[in-house]
């Protein structure tokens, strides 16, 4: 089995997590989860989306939030943009990265975006060009990249056709979003070569866990070099526009297995939990959680 | 990826699933459920256990079950023996296939079979005496072969001991539980090998889905050539000795992995999670199946 010395974990639970709750949390409420993040080690945070706050209000806050994040050494704070209007809005705020997002199925991205997959591109590479000027990273990430909830398994050549586009636009590398959570480990394995091979770009994974299989899915993308994942904490998360998708993989669980496994996170996995139980509090509902629902009833085994 | 053409799987809800339940099922229900399951497809199904009926009322009825079940063409039925007075009960109905249990952890053992793993297993060498004297194939599982609840993580040489005693007796496989539910994807590639190095046995999967990571471990286990594992429907299971363990791998949930996959088990997915819905009347409580959520709430997209 192939395994990297080390992953790289991106948080997304404070932009993924939080826009599909019913409850929202204050501008201050993020702050302090986001350094809580922080302190546990993580250091690629996706701290917030600038969307139309008329489809996320859970995340209107974002010029709000972004100048009360502190900036510990080595912490990257990443931000979603759909199009210019939002790295128009997020560019004055000096972003570490910006993430391009953009479906590969058309329904999705109607949907999630109201416009068609190409309008949505036009629209990316306008945000890439000033982006590129003003030497912001970029990172392209393609929703709907296994399943679309309307039109079932997403052809391989439109994903490859939004991975190119994102090459062409400058992106350092191509996320490949499981945004429903139904992808298994022998699609991931298939997928993930071909779109590096089409773009010469490394490749990481943004899993739900709608069926199960999320972490069955890192041991096969390690298998085939992926050393870059997304994840939320506590699992929170789905797409408003993906109906039945479950939450992210869970940070924790994630963590835990990797380092079971004997590979690096960076992640202090005591920290991890009690951030967890603070975003639980924040939300007030129970989380998708395996390791936090381990620890709560402290049945792990003397060295586990 | 390395993958088989076809999983074994072997049903192991009759037994692992039902011992823990506080409904204890009639035996015409037991019967029901095991028409089901072999109506669904499944082929190699752990009917019940010969243990005391004092440690597990649940499983009391074992003599009277066996002879309720039909035989159809193909479908084998193990049962689990821990003992020779257990052997003596079983052997007049004509098990087709006795599974011998041990744990490797002496005080799992203990707990759960009230003798030292040498008392068990020189136990065990008279019942498999008496079982290759009729003709009855042998499988040896080895409970706590990765972790235990009272030591920790098992050492290997341990779980290697036991597994000799058993190549020793003439078992045709030996299985390896995670009775816990606690072992990662590496822990499952490096034991593997080992214990089928020496013994020069198959080596199947008896996991339970604690901390989440079963299916990653079966993905795990793939790469390094298992291609049987044991699962019980909706996830029914835990060890009444191992406290915090979660149930069972649930059977639909395998199955749909592995039918994604490319990989044939031969199992009628509609039909499973009928039995996994006649089941969950039985016990009275909601199952720890992502599979059947997911038909329940009709989510999946189509053609997944």
């Amino acid at each position: 089995m192939r395994l990297p010395e080390r992953v790289l974990v991106t948080e997304v639970a404070p932009r993924d997590g939080l826009q599909n709750e019913a409850t929202h949390l204050t501008t201050a409420q993020k702050a302090e989860l986001i350094a809580r993040l922080a302190a546990a080690g993580l250091r690629d945070i996706e701290a917030t989306s600038f969307v139309h706050p008329r489809w996320i209000p859970q995340l209107a806050d974002a010029e709000d939030l972004l100048p009360m994040l502190s900036h510990p050494a080595g912490v990257r704070y990443t931000v979603l943009i759909p199009n210019l209007r939002g790295y128009e809005r997020a560019a004055p705020l000096g972003p570490d990265e910006v993430t391009l997002v953009c479906s590969a199925s058309e329904s999705h991205n109607r949907a999630n975006l109201n416009r068609s997959t190409a309008e949505s591109l036009a629209g990316l590479a306008d945000v890439a060009a000033r982006a590129r000027a003003d030497g912001v990273p970029l990172r392209g990430a393609i929703s709907t990249a296994f399943w679309c909830p309307f039109e079932g398994r997403v052809p391989t050549e439109r994903v490859v056709e939004v991975a190119r586009a994102y090459a062409g636009m400058g992106a350092a590398e191509v996320s490949l979003a499981d945004t429903l959570g139904t992808a298994d480990p022998w699609h991931v394995v298939t997928l993930v070569p071909l779109i590096r091979e089409a773009t010469g770009l490394p490749v990481s994974l943004h899993l739900h866990d709608t069926a199960g299989m999320a972490l069955a899915c890192v041991v096969a993308a390690l298998e085939v070099g992926v050393d870059h994942f997304d994840a939320a904490l506590g699992g929170l998360g789905g797409c408003p526009y993906a109906p039945g998708a479950a939450g992210n993989l869970a940070t924790e669980d994630l963590v835990f297995m990797l380092h079971r496994m004997g590979v690096e996170t960076g992640v202090d996995e005591d920290r991890l939990l009690d951030a967890a139980r603070f975003v639980r509090d924040a939300v007030g509902h129970p989380l998708h959680s395996r390791r936090l629902a381990l620890a709560d009833v402290d049945t792990l085994p003397p060295g586990a």
